[in-house]
C-alpha cells in the first residue's frame, strides 16, 4: 500500500536526522532560547525582504493558530474565515474553546475575499448596536487553501487593503506553506507575505520536518508577551532547539523551495493523469493536494494498492477524494499512481 | 412618540409593582431561597402537566442561555442553531466566550428543522474523526423565533424525536413565551414544552415583568449543580425574591397567558392594516412581531409618530423594519398606527 | 425574627419604589440609553471631583467584578488581592472561568498593602523566567473589606503609588461603598477614589437599592467597548433605566451617604453593647459589619430571636458570627439586640 | 560550560536516534493511531499491573496537565495542589486559562498531605453555601514533587482514600517519573501509581526522549472522547508515530528505570560532596534535582565552569540553587562538579 493519503506520514528530509544526530550530545539552553532558533530565525529572515518581524517555532497547526488568534483578540472580537477554514471544521472548536466567535463567509474556491470581509467589517462600523455583535478583527486565511487553491498577490493585496480599512489583522496559515509556495502558477513569495500579512506561519510538518511550525510575527500589537501566550497555551517546547535546527535545515540551500516545488510537480503529474482519463477534479489546483471525483467502483479499484482519504459524497453518489503529494513522496510512487489511473 | 420599536420599553403589569410596594419591608433569605421563588416555581410547575423539574429564576436572556449551556456541555461539544438564533447573532459571541461553538443552520422562516439536526448529527457519528470536529450536542431554538414565526407541535416533536436519537439537549429560548403560547394558530402549550424539552425559559422581561426569566430544567444532567452555575455567571440575583415575586404574579390567575394573547391580538390588527395597505410582510407570522417591508418615503412617513426598529434593507433598496407590540402596549396606541399605515 | 445576617434582606428605600410607580407607564430605550441612567451618571460624577470618567450601571457585583477583570486583563496577566478578598472565597471561581488567575496575599486586617503588591510586581519584573509566571495587572481590594475594615487614604495612596511604578491598575469593589463611606472614622471620599484608582464600584444592593452596581470607569484602557463585555457578560439589562432610576434617586441629597453613616451608627451600637457585655471582636471595624465571638450557647441563645450569619469556628471552639445593620435596619431592631446581648 | 541547570538540555538517548533514522521512511498513519504508539502503550502497559487504562502520548508537560484537567473538570470545579506545584507557579496560569482555579495548600517539603485534602473536601461538603465557592474535586501532585521529595506509598494510600472518601480524582504529573521511581528510598512503583490514581503521566522530556510525555488515564470518566480533548488543545501530534517510538524504546528491557536510577545515582554523588563540604540542602531528597544553599562567593566560584539555576534567596542573602543530574549526565561531568565543589 502506497500512502497518498497526507502529506504527513513519513519522518523528515535526511538532512534533519542527520543534524539529529550530530548534535544528540551537544547541551542548549531550554524553551527556544538556544543558537538553533536563532539560526533558525536568521535564515528564515533572510527570506522576507528585510521587514522586521519576530519568529517562533511551535510544534503544531491547530496549537499555532489558536494561540495567535488568543493573543490578537479581545474576548469581543471575531475571527473572519471561509467556511472550509481548518480552524472552522478541523480543529475541534479550538478557537471558540479560547472564547472567540469565528464569523464564516461561504468559500469561492475554497478561499475568502476581499469584499466578502469588508461586507463584515462595513455592518460592524455601521451597526447601531455594535455592542450586540463580535467585531470582527482577524482575517484568517490558509495558503494553500484547504482546497489547494491559492490566492493571487492581487487578493492577498485586495485583502490587505481592506483590513488596513476596517483596522483588522491579517493572518495566514502556512501549514503548507512550501507547496504553496512552489506552484507553478504562484505569483507569491515570503516577501509577499511579510509585507502584506500581521502574521504567518511556514509550516514544517507536512513540509520536511518532522514536526513544526515557524511562526512570523510582524505587527508590534501580536508581538508583545508572545511567549507568555506560547508557555500558557503549550506550546513553548522545552528542547526549543529541536524545532530550530530543523527549520535552520530546511532553511538551507533553498531545500524548502525546492521540497515544495516537486511535490507540486508530482502532483502535477497525477491532475494530468486524472485529466487524460477523464477524472473530474473539484476545485482544481495546483498544488499538492488533488481532489478528484471518483464512482464507487473507481474508488475500490484504487483502494487496493492506494491509501487515499475521502472528502465527502456529491448528491450523485460519487465520492471526492484527496491523493496529496508531499516531500517525501518518490517517483516511482507517482508512477504507479499514474499506471492505475489510467488503467480505470 | 410612540414607543413599537421592541417589547421592553416600559416598566411591569400594575399587580407587580403593587405586590413591590406591599412587601417592600419584609425580609428575605438571600439568592433565590425565599417564599417568593418557592411560590413562583409552583405556580409555573403547576402548568407543566406533572413533570419533574427545576425552577430557576435569572434576571436576562443572554445570562440564560449561556449559563444553561456552560452547564450542558462539555468543552468539545456544540450547539446546533438556526443561522438567525440570538446567541447566534445579537448575544456579542457570549456562548464562544464560555469556549463552545455554534454550529449553525440556514434558517427556514426563522427556525431549525429537525431534518438539519439529523444531518449534523449523523455526520458526527459517522465521522472518522470525530476527535476532530465538535459533538453537536445542544439544539437551541427560540419559541417563538426571532423572526416571530411558531414552532408547531409536530415540528418540535421531530426535533426531539432527533434529539433523543443521538443523544442532544433540546432547549428553547422562551424570551418571548407569551406571545408565542398566545398566538392564535399555536398548537404549543407549556405542557408540550415540559414534556418534549431538557429545558427552557419563559421570558419576563418582554412579557410583563420589570426584568427576569424562569428557567425550567428538566433534565437531571443539567440540573445537578445549577445554582453553582448560577453564581458563577453573575445570574444568581442577592435579592432573589423580586424575581419570584414577578413569576408568581404573573402566573396568578393566567395572567401571563391573558397578556400575551392581548399582545398578538394588537399585533394582528397591525397585520390586517398592513395587508389592507398592500404592505408586504417579511416573514409572516402570528405573534407580536411584525416585520414589514418598506420604501424609504413610508418609512419616514411612520417615523414621524412612532419608533420602530430598522432590520436591514433588501436588495432593491426597501428596508425590513419591525414592530413590536406588547403586555403595555394600548387599543389607542395601535389605532394611531393602523390609521398611519392606512394614510400612507 | 430579626435578620441581621446580612444587608441584603429587604427591598429598596421607598423613594425608589415612588419613583418606579410613577414612571412605570413611560417607554425608554433599552440598555442603558435613557434619560435616567444619564441623570443617574450625573449625579455620580457631580461627586468625583471633576474626572473624566465612564459610568455603567450593572445588576450584581460577582457580574461586575469579573466583567471588569475580563475587559482589563490579557489572557496571560493576573489578578493580586488579599486571600479574603471576594473574588477569592464567594464568587465560584468566577474570575478563573473568566481564564484569569488571582495571586493571593495574606490579608491584613482583611485587607493588602501596597508592600505585598510591590514584592509580588518585583518578582515578575525581576523574573529570569516571566513567560512562565502570569503578570500581576489587576489589584482588587473590597471597600470596606470583606471583614469591614477601611483602607486609609494614606494606604490607597501608597497603593497607587506601587500600581503606577509597576503598570498595574487598582480596582475597588464598592458593594458596601455606603458604609465605607460612612464610617465615622474613614477619611476616604469618592473624589479619592476617582483620583487614586483606574475603577471602582458604588454598591446599591446592600445600599438603599432593590438591585444594582455603579460601575466607574476612569482609565481609558478600562474604558473602550466595554458596553460589548457587558453584553458578552449578560450584564447589559434590557430596561437599564431600572438601574439609571435606582441610582438617580439614590443620589439625591445625599442620599446613598446618608443611608451609610446611619447603618455605621446602628452599628456603632451594637458595637458598643458587644465590648460593654465582653464579647470579643474579630477584626474591630467601624463599618456596618460586626463579626463577634460567641461561645455556643451565647450563639444559641441569640438565635432565637435574631438571623444572623456563621462565619467560622476559633480553635477553641468559640463561633465567628457576623451582624449586619444596614439601610433598612430600625431603631427598635438595634434596641432588641442590644438588650440581648447584655443580657447574655 | 557544563550545564546542570536542568535534565532536559541534551537530545535523546542514543537507541531513540537510531530507532528514528531506521524508521524515516516508512509512513504511517497520523495522529497517534499507528503501529509504534500501540507497541509503546502495550510496553506501559505491561507495567502497570493489570490494569486497565488508556494510553495516550502528548508532547509536553504544561500541555498534558492542563488538557487532563480540561476534560476532568466542570466549570465550578477546583484543583487542589501544594503552593509550589507546577501549574500553580510555573505554567503561566495555564489552568486558570482553561476556566478553572487552583485551590493550594501550604507545602510540606515540596509535597501535600491528605489530611489538607481532607479539610478543604470537608469544607466544601459541610459548607451551607456550597454555590458560591468551587467544589474541589482533582488532587494534582507532581511525582517526584518540584523538589524533588517523593512520596511515600504509604503518603500516596492516604491520598488515595480521602480521594475516595469525597469524591475526587487524583492526578500525578510524572514529568520525572524516571527518577522518583529511581530513588533509592522510594518505595513506589509504576503498579502502585496505576492502582492508586485516576491518572497519571510518565515523563519522556527530562527522562531520555527528544519530547513527549505518556499519559496513563484509568478512570473512565476521564477516557471518554479524550482525543477530542487532545485535539482542541494542540495536543494530538500529527505524527503521533514519533512519540510512540520513543517511549517504545525508552521501555525497551528497562531503560527507562535504568536511566532514572542512574542519575539519581549521580545525584547522590554531588549531595554526599555538598555534605561532605558542609553546604546546607533545601529540602533534602533521593532524586535528581539538588537544591544548595549558596553563598554569593560560592555560587560565583561553581558559575565558571557550570550552568545552573537560581531559585531565590534567603532572608540571610544566600541563595538556593539547583543542580540537575540527568539521564544525559556523564561520571566525568559529576566528577568535575564534586571536585569543584570540594575545592570551594
Amino acid at each position: 500500500m502506497i500512502r497518498f493519503n497526507n502529506d504527513y506520514n513519513r519522518g523528515a528530509h535526511p538532512a534533519i536526522l542527520e543534524a539529529l544526530a550530530r548534535t544528540n550530545t551537544d547541551s542548549y539552553g531550554g524553551y527556544g532560547q538556544d543558537a538553533w532558533c536563532e539560526r533558525a530565525a536568521a535564515a528564515i529572515c533572510a527570506e522576507l525582504g528585510g521587514v522586521d518581524v519576530d519568529i517562533h517555532f511551535l510544534v503544531g497547526g491547530t496549537q499555532v493558530n489558536y494561540t495567535v488568534i488568543a493573543a490578537a483578540l479581545r474576548p469581543y472580537e471575531s475571527v473572519v474565515s471561509a467556511d472550509t477554514a481548518h480552524i472552522q471544521v478541523h480543529e475541534t472548536g479550538a478557537i471558540e474553546n479560547s472564547g472567540h466567535k469565528i464569523e464564516t463567509v461561504p468559500n469561492i474556491d475554497g478561499k475568502l475575499t476581499a469584499s466578502q470581509v469588508r461586507t463584515l467589517a462595513e455592518a460592524y462600523r455601521t451597526s447601531t448596536i455594535p455592542e450586540h455583535i463580535t467585531e470582527p478583527k482577524l482575517v484568517f486565511l490558509s495558503f494553500p487553501s484547504e482546497y489547494g487553491t491559492i490566492y493571487s498577490l492581487a487578493e492577498l493585496k485586495a485583502l490587505r487593503a481592506v483590513c488596513d480599512e476596517y483596522g483588522l489583522y491579517l493572518y495566514v496559515d502556512g501549514a503548507r506553506m512550501a507547496y504553496g509556495l512552489g506552484a507553478a502558477d504562484s505569483d507569491v513569495t515570503l516577501v509577499d507575505l511579510a509585507a502584506l500579512t500581521d502574521a504567518f506561519t511556514i509550516g514544517g510538518t507536512k513540509c520536511g520536518a518532522l514536526f513544526g511550525e515557524a511562526l512570523v510575527l510582524k505587527n508590534p500589537a501580536l508581538r508583545r508577551h508572545f511567549r507568555s501566550y506560547m508557555k500558557q497555551n503549550g506550546a513553548l517546547l522545552a528542547k526549543g532547539w529541536l524545532l530550530g535546527l530543523q527549520f535552520a535545515t530546511l532553511f538551507e540551500d533553498g531545500r524548502y523551495f525546492a521540497l515544495g516545488r516537486r511535490a507540486d510537480a508530482l502532483a502535477m503529474r497525477l491532475k494530468a493523469a486524472c485529466e487524460a482519463k477523464g477524472l473530474p477534479l473539484y476545485m482544481p489546483n495546483s498544488t499538492n493536494q488533488q481532489f478528484v471525483v471518483l464512482t464507487e467502483s473507481q474508488r475500490d479499484a484504487l483502494a487496493g494498492d492506494f491509501i487515499f482519504e475521502g472528502e465527502g459524497t456529491l448528491p450523485d453518489g460519487r465520492e471526492i477524494v484527496r491523493f496529496c503529494t508531499s516531500w517525501a513522496s518518490t517517483d516511482d510512487e507517482l508512477d504507479a499512481l499514474c499506471r492505475a489511473i489510467a488503467a480505470l
